[in-house]
């Protein structure tokens, strides 16, 4: 693995107190009253922070569903076989996915990476081959991946967003058996019992719930020196997983706004918080899925929802279901004006 | 009064079986696991039946403010002057309110209504003057309007649906003083303390609200008498609410979308509800707001509001914020591709 000192970059706070204050006052002095907008408030101001600019900007907003396969899914810990995760990338790329139809309407600029898909596709628009190897190896047996594949994975993800344009990443992810490995991430890394960080995923029964946490349990116990972030990600998986990390981490050098899809996405940033923690000054979660673990996981990352619709879908669905609340945010911030500048009075206090 | 029969329309109930079976299936046939678009899916199967298609369109969304005073505000249960609701009638006319700015952004076609509002305006494009009078009477000393009045608030509202053009009526409200008239409403058609109904509004302080509280328990026994939907209408007031009760049911008979914003346009759907229950079917809750009363009027709705911002803005803020939301549903429940179009294995069961 190349030294974490080169993989990792240091992320800045975001503190401008000045900034903040113009910004503070700029969304007082709108014609509505005080606090009336609510949580977009506090999203206006973090786009203004991010953006650095009591007027910002959403430009060129770019989603990328980081795809990839597990070897954890020998075990039988989901309800849909690994060869649904190269059908999605060909159904995203074929525009009939969920997310297609979520980045057409709002006009993302869609990109699918292969980050470790156990397939090999014909080379096109709209993919990017980024591929580790084909699926990670049986984390209940060894590690998911090598200390140098997450090296790679890191740094492919971080020069990933190298020359992509506009100032928005948005996360997406497909991969069959990856609600077992966010989990397994969450459970170490928040040391949280595994019980409660385990889901129905794409929705496995009873029966195959009590099998996945038995399984997510003896995989934890079958790593037990994997303790820092780093070290856990490379023996719990997944590459798409370990391929966000990087991309998360060059996002917030970038200072990008980062739209945080569910419980996958999460589980990605919380190992870049746990080495970076200001990049989550950057990250807007845009929902809370009906995915178990994915609650605990915001409370973990100290993150507050845009939108609780109980979905569970993952592939960036929720950070494109989002968007247009983050471009309100900014086009009010904007665009409203102040009770002086319409001639509307102020409340008689 | 009109006599209530040709004031009130007749709403049939949706009920459509195989329309039902249909949409189900076409939903549950889509790329993804059952039922992991969650409150969207039942959403998506919600604007099919009101469309009457397994591929509807929302077409030439029309968003309505209606806009109205009240002689409540005499009493001091207000946080801001009168005044302030011309004033924003103008701020949203010149496009620099909460509501303008939102309505730019997604294309929704934004009209004015002057249902009541104790001001004089300059006749112009995207105001529509229904005025019934310069703001209603104080419903603390007597009806807050007579019921010949109440009865040319509905007609009015069902009238300006008429030559309305698409299939979707958002509602949005101004009126300083209307929180009052909306807690007073839901406290007399849902039998509810006025304790629990009553909230901050604008943001009145504890003393106020104390004040406030008072105020609206007086109301309420001053008019004991005034128990039926329509009674209750015109003794608590206000004229917006009156003509959004009008516009609700004629957009109803017409099998429009109605997308509710708030606590204030939640009172009118809460009367129409009372007289024509079918209404509900036609009808989408934007958000729950911040405003006390909202959870409790929700539930007595038996709604399931789409965001939870912690809003209490009115003006159709929240509706807007909402709109693009039920794009996404119609969107997917159309394009997206089913298993067997995209090639995708499905669930090992």
């Amino acid at each position: 693995m190349t030294s974490s000192s080169t993989l990792i970059p240091t992320i800045d706070s975001l503190e401008q107190p000045e900034l903040h204050a113009a910004l503070r006052q700029c969304i007082d002095q709108k014609t509505k009253p005080l606090g009336a907008l609510g949580q977009l408030e506090a999203l206006m101001l973090q786009l203004g922070l991010v953006l650095g600019s009591t007027a910002p900007e959403l430009q060129a907003p770019q989603l990328l569903v980081f795809a990839a396969d597990h070897g954890l899914t020998a075990q039988g810990v989901s309800a849909y076989p690994s060869d649904v995760t190269w059908q999605m990338v060909e159904n995203f790329l074929a525009g009939g996915a969920a997310v297609s139809v979520l980045a057409r309407q709002h006009g993302l600029a869609l990109q699918v990476v292969d980050a470790g898909v156990a397939h090999d596709f014909t080379p096109r628009a709209g993919l990017v081959n980024a591929k580790i190897a084909h699926g990670t190896a049986d984390a209940s047996q060894g590690p998911a991946m090598s200390e140098a594949q997450c090296g790679q994975a890191l740094q492919r993800g971080r020069e990933l967003l190298a020359g992509l344009p506009g100032n928005v990443l948005l996360l997406g992810e497909m991969g069959i058996g990856n609600t077992s490995a966010a989990a397994l991430l969450l459970a170490r890394l928040a040391r949280l019992p595994i019980e409660i960080c385990t889901g129905r995923g794409t929705g496995v029964d009873d029966t195959q719930l009590t099998h996945k946490t038995e399984v997510l349990a003896r995989t934890l116990r079958r790593h037990p020196d994997a303790q820092t972030p780093l070290a856990a990600l490379a023996a719990l998986g997944g590459f798409e997983i370990a391929m966000m990390v990087g991309a998360v981490l060059e996002a917030a050098l970038q200072r990008r706004v980062i739209v945080v899809d569910g419980f996958i996405t999460g589980a990605a940033v919380l190992v870049a918080a746990r080495l970076q923690p200001a990049v989550l000054q950057r990250c807007v979660f845009s929902h809370q899925s009906a995915e178990a673990g994915h609650a605990l996981m915001l409370r973990e990352l100290q993150a507050t929802p845009l939108l609780h619709l109980g979905l569970r879908l993952g592939e960036g669905s929720g950070a494109a279901l989002a968007w247009p609340l983050l471009q309100s945010a900014a086009t009010l911030l904007r665009d409203m004006a102040s009770f002086a500048s319409a001639g509307v009075s102020e409340a008689a206090q």
